[in-house]
């Protein structure tokens, strides 16, 4: 059973299916309750956006898999999907005739010039989710178009147009977390935060040197506040090897001793589908 | 004339007194207003929030000064102020009669667990701005109380606790933006940003042994992404010096060698308030 950031229709859900088409999935009502209801045990799996190509890092997911202090969960996959808005409509409707544009802020964010461009005079409703623009769509008396991933599809609802956000390299990576990380396969990824001794950014070169001198390349890192100072950061980096590679558990012990805390959240396999990297 | 995020009273607006009490400023509905209002010569200067000690970059106002093409602002100093958020209620009023909590979605937040152990059974409401709080709070008819800064105060509103929040370690650091930056104190900040060439985050540590190599501190570094592609980052860092600093300045010169773009947003004198920091 899968966990994920509901309602049904989410990009989020998209990315249950990809990655599982056959798993049943249950939909939480924050990534909050999606990574506790895994690392309660109440779910065997949870999959939770961590990063967008547009925005930057999920805050809520990341810093979950910081701050918690009894974190039994491990990141055990990754998923990246295009974001894909879509534009419903009811059948014979006109796109010069809607008078109303419905979406979730995110959606009407990501959107908003082509909105501009298409609908110049048309009002724009923002709802709580892509889900429920559909269906308010249908509800309407009036011309209506609804702005939402193709998992959004409702009976009498027809796409019309696909890719209608502005900035066409907007895609999401998501997590797959579980209890445990899956065996080394030869092409994986190790996420894991550190602090620095001084607390300081500078002191960073140093850490990222080991990685460096290891022969191991980094695939992302991100700063987060420690949250107890201004100007205090963990780094977040995702190290393209396994833990249990030679070569990353060397650099983990220079690592535990060259810094005062390390937290592996896990070693996944690399998310490679030609169709949506 | 001060550009400042509004309405009135929020912690943006408490920036601009802590920067300049006599100062006119004059409030905008949004981060891109206030810094194009600058950027188009409409207003003198700006004042936004950068950075909050919990949640980390503001990352409109940082993408702003990545992306923007024609970019005429340079950040000209930085205040920072500790986040106090106030109960406001109507003098009389009892604490444990209190049955609405009403305060902008971040205060909400940033005061939950607060909330939920001062006000157990009270129903919470979100509006617009922590000045609105203050309004509706005195507009009503039951016990209620209003969560904001001081800089939200209104006659018939009286401050009873301050400091609400649940996490005490909350400050927010601001850019003065303007034409142009000042000379160096011999105390200064520079904030830039940089790409890599192999836009892979293992290229970084190459780049910031320039900065090490030259003694140069950073007081801070921020991934953000390129918007071109999943995995790609330019990093911001803010380096303790200015770049008219003769160890900057020749620092500044191998990164443009080293690296396809680099954009000094400004140099300006570090904040050193003993009372806020």
């Amino acid at each position: 059973m899968i966990a994920y950031l509901g309602p049904k229709g989410t990009f989020g859900e998209e990315a249950v299916n990809v990655w599982d088409p056959h798993a049943t999935h249950i939909p939480f009502a924050s990534h909050l309750e999606v990574l506790d209801a895994v690392n309660n045990g109440k779910a065997q799996r949870g999959i939770v956006a961590v990063e967008n190509s547009i925005d930057g890092g999920v805050r809520d997911v990341v810093d979950y898999f910081i701050h918690k202090k009894t974190l039994k969960i491990k990141v055990c996959g990754e998923v990246i999907i295009p974001i894909n808005q879509c534009l419903f409509m009811k059948p014979g409707v006109k796109l010069q005739d809607v008078q109303v544009v419905i979406s979730h802020p995110t959606g009407l964010g990501q959107c908003a010039r082509n909105i501009h461009k298409t609908f110049p005079n048309a009002r724009q409703k923002a709802v709580e989710s892509t889900a429920e623009a559909v269906g308010k769509m249908l509800a309407m008396d009036i011309p209506a178009v609804a702005i939402a991933g193709k998992a959004a599809a409702q009976p009498g609802a027809v796409i019309v147009r696909e890719k209608f956000q502005d900035n066409d390299n907007n895609t999401t990576r998501f997590w797959v977390v579980g209890r445990h990380s899956p065996s080394p396969t030869g092409n994986d990824k190790t996420s894991l935060v550190f602090e620095t001794f001084t607390n300081a950014p500078g002191a960073l070169v140093s850490v990222l040197n080991i990685f460096a001198l290891g022969g191991l390349n980094l695939a992302k890192i991100e700063s987060r506040p420690t949250k107890k100072a201004m100007g205090e950061y963990v780094f977040l980096v995702d190290v393209e090897a396994h833990a249990a590679d030679v070569s990353l558990r060397d650099a983990l012990k220079m690592l535990k001793l060259s810094t005062p805390w390390v937290r592996v959240f896990g070693s996944y396999p690399r998310w490679r589908s030609k169709a949506t990297e």
